[in-house]
């Protein structure tokens, strides 16, 4: 049977001409519309009826030569294939593509609520954020134009990362940390985020029992409850977690423990040394895997940083978590985790399995940042530079009406402010048309007891926008009392 | 109670002298071996007797009592802080740090096998090693140096990815691959081996049953496996997957089925457009996702490659992946997913949660790349290329004895030797010791009928390379024979 006419495709001159023909004849094959043994109009009908060159035409019957879709008969013209599974066609002909429904997400994926939106996380006063316009971008920049130029750096390279940087990593932590591992227990990351996750996917089967501090990082909750465990939270005593409670029988069978003892996060207390021992004890005697996240503890100023728990015994079950996301730009996406020798294989088969190497030129560029001492510059000018603008804003912060209350250990790169008996999702819409993305404080919160408030970061904003906020903060609370 | 001397304390005087000292001193607290109120020696004979600065001691001192291990007493010295936890250290102390039993891991991390030897990655014949000496270096650090400049480049950024490289990506498989999709569909990954993990993450609960090809890609079948799912196998026919199998009952709870579809991995064949038809109808029939790796299909110079799957549907349950690792270059790791719309916020989560987000300067220089047509060069460059590599190599294999044989389809960077009657990891131990590293063609095989032979990755070798590896296996093959 000859196809006398394809005169209802409809092609967009000012796109590719021979995908959008050979997409609309495979359609018809699909549908039905051109069946087996169908004889297509020649080339030359084909390209005036629908206005284009003949060479597009041959090249989009080529194409569909090739494929298999039609067959050529030499002097007698181009046909539907023979071969097509015409079973197969018909099925798929009575379910029109239309009204396929897709087959179902894991429960892993439906256990996921949806994020902070993308595009408030670089405003002013969005915690998290550094002050980008401080990084030493020159230095960075000819390292960068440095390592790029090594062609050994495009091939293959370890799955645990980069030798020179987890060399780097490991004389880095131990002086300023405290830490006690070897280069074979490091393993380079993606970031927090990726480190918690490798974590969960090593460490927890479903229904596993996590702890997780309250008020705290919420997105490490996420992981674990993608990961279908049950979550407990303990409460903070002196701003950080309170250990004490820990002896609690409700607590006994977890697998797993998050803690950022040396800068809570959010409320900044820091874990004396007695709780830090206590801490390690109980995690060893039931059997719990402590998940130490040191996220910005260079940047305390309150206090000295304290010396990481992971230091304090050799075969502690801890696992040290860390990013260069706050320490250096949110972008690097390089973080890591230092784990215990015996599963620092299993871990790098994991992280070989999940998602394989890290980028190389980058984790090269960060080892000699490190190496030579331009990472402890930065920080200690860092350190300084935040703590000015955090005295700033604790200042102006003293503005506000009784009912504001500063965390005074809440330091480094945000400052939390409680407010008592206000709709803070509604202040914060208020602030961020102002173009401002603080944080509301209860969203740390797993459920119990919310205190409510803002989570300010102020790493990345200047006085006046310091200044700005607070206005508008009292603007806000004496419309509200009115 | 005095302390009269800490004598024990051993120091290297090579490394950090505090940390050294600091950290042994915590050591004797949380043995027992310093109790609570003991009265450490003064800062002038500890210095004496251990031959180090009294600075060094003073400033040992002051971190042990920042950190509450010690308190200062003025005018009567330092001693053990009398608040720490005496219960709490003695069951620690029963319970010396040495004989801790770490927790348990996960039974994902159980199931992991070891992966190949990293160092054996860059080698020559190894598969998957690009050309890297090919790659056009300079203008990739010319864009590198550009966009590493651009400091908004520095701060947060779109989990899915970078816009502008996501964009570059639809116009780009759209024009070269069929695939049909817009921005908000693509979701860039950290590689192929991450975008598997985010689609079984995604997709897949334990006890799921996953359809993998035999022989096939082994590390996404360790994906699968460390999910905790079923495998089931399916052979090929004519060197791509055999369709018509998978009416087989045992095939019909299936949840996903991973596939090569445009160059089979290992074996190189092209499903035919009839397949590729009856394929989709069977997974959007049977509601089993299809996973359709696209891992290499542009260098295939067998046949023209086909257009993907994913572009044959609107609708149709198929995810598309792919990397530039196998383009480009290995260390770049950066890949995508083409998922369809109603799920694109659901993976987007996902990584959110798993990973965040992939670095953006990378992003940028790779979306440049593409839009000023050196991608499309540079493929086209080593199509001809590899092709060349390709015929060389398969003259040389002439050489060898009837039990072997060459699979033709396999091309683009690899090319598939069976070879009968050998033990194969014998051969590629002894072709190791001169430094090349094919894979076993078993390794390949999940279970059933396991051919013997080798993959040898050709892009990454020279002339005299491919000569003398023919020439060895030979010799080994003479040598078993006699």
């Amino acid at each position: 049977m000859e196809i006398t006419s394809l005169h209802d495709i409809v092609l967009n001159k000012s796109q590719n001409l021979q995908q959008q023909l050979y997409r609309q004849i495979v359609a018809k094959i699909i549908t039905g519309e051109l069946a087996p043994s169908m004889r297509l109009p020649s080339s030359r009908r084909l390209a005036d009826e629908l206005s284009i060159s003949r060479n597009t035409v041959i090249k989009t019957i080529e194409q569909l030569c090739d494929e298999g879709y039609t067959t050529s008969l030499r002097g007698s013209g181009v046909y539907i294939h023979d071969k097509l599974n015409h079973q197969q066609l018909t099925r798929h002909r009575h379910k029109p593509a239309q009204v396929f429904a897709l087959p179902k997400l894991s429960n892993k994926i439906a256990q996921l609520n949806s994020l902070k939106r993308d595009d408030n996380k670089n405003l002013p006063f969005s915690p998290g954020l550094t002050a980008i316009d401080q990084f030493p971008f020159a230095i960075w920049q000819q390292l960068l134009k440095h390592h790029a130029s090594r062609k050994l750096l495009y091939g293959y390279n370890e799955i645990k990362g980069y030798l020179p940087l987890r060399q780097s990593l490991v004389n880095y932590l131990a002086h300023s940390r405290g830490v006690k591992c070897d280069a074979e227990q490091v393993i380079i990351t993606q970031g927090v985020q990726h480190g918690i996750n490798l974590c969960a996917q090593a460490l927890l089967n479903p229904g596993d029992r996590v702890i997780v501090e309250e008020p705290g990082y919420i997105s490490a909750k996420r992981v674990f409850e993608s990961y279908q465990t049950e979550i407990s939270t303990v409460q903070l005593a002196q701003q950080s977690i309170d250990v004490d409670q820990l002896n609690q029988p409700k607590y006994r069978d977890a697998k797993l423990l998050y803690s950022t003892p040396t800068h809570q996060y959010p409320m900044g207390g820091i874990l004396s040394a007695d709780q830090r021992l206590a801490l390690l004890a109980w995690a060893a005697e039931n059997k719990t895997w402590l998940l130490e996240d040191d996220y910005d503890s260079e940047f305390n100023f309150c206090q000295k940083p304290v010396a990481a728990i992971q230091g304090l015994s050799d075969t502690a079950p801890v696992i040290y978590l860390g990013s260069f996301s706050k320490t250096l730009f949110p972008s690097i996406r390089l973080g890591y985790l230092v784990v215990p020798k015996a599963v620092s294989q299993h871990f790098s088969y994991l992280k070989g399995v999940s998602c394989g190497e890290s980028p190389l030129v980058e984790q090269a560029v960060l080892a000699e940042f490190i190496d030579e001492g331009h990472f402890t510059r930065h920080i200690r000018r860092m350190r300084k530079h935040y703590h000015e603008k955090w005295q700033h804003l604790q200042q102006q912060l003293k503005q506000l009406p009784n009912n504001c209350q500063t965390v005074a250990y809440s330091a480094g790169m945000h400052l939390v402010l409680k407010i008592s008996g206000i709709d803070e999702h509604h202040l914060c819409q208020f602030l961020l048309n102002y173009g401002y993305a603080p944080s509301a404080l209860s969203d740390y919160y797993y459920n119990s007891d919310k205190q409510t408030g803002l989570v300010l970061g102020f790493a990345n904003t200047n006085g006046e926008q310091r200044e700005h906020i607070v206005e508008l903060i009292n603007q806000y609370l004496k419309q509200q009392q009115s």
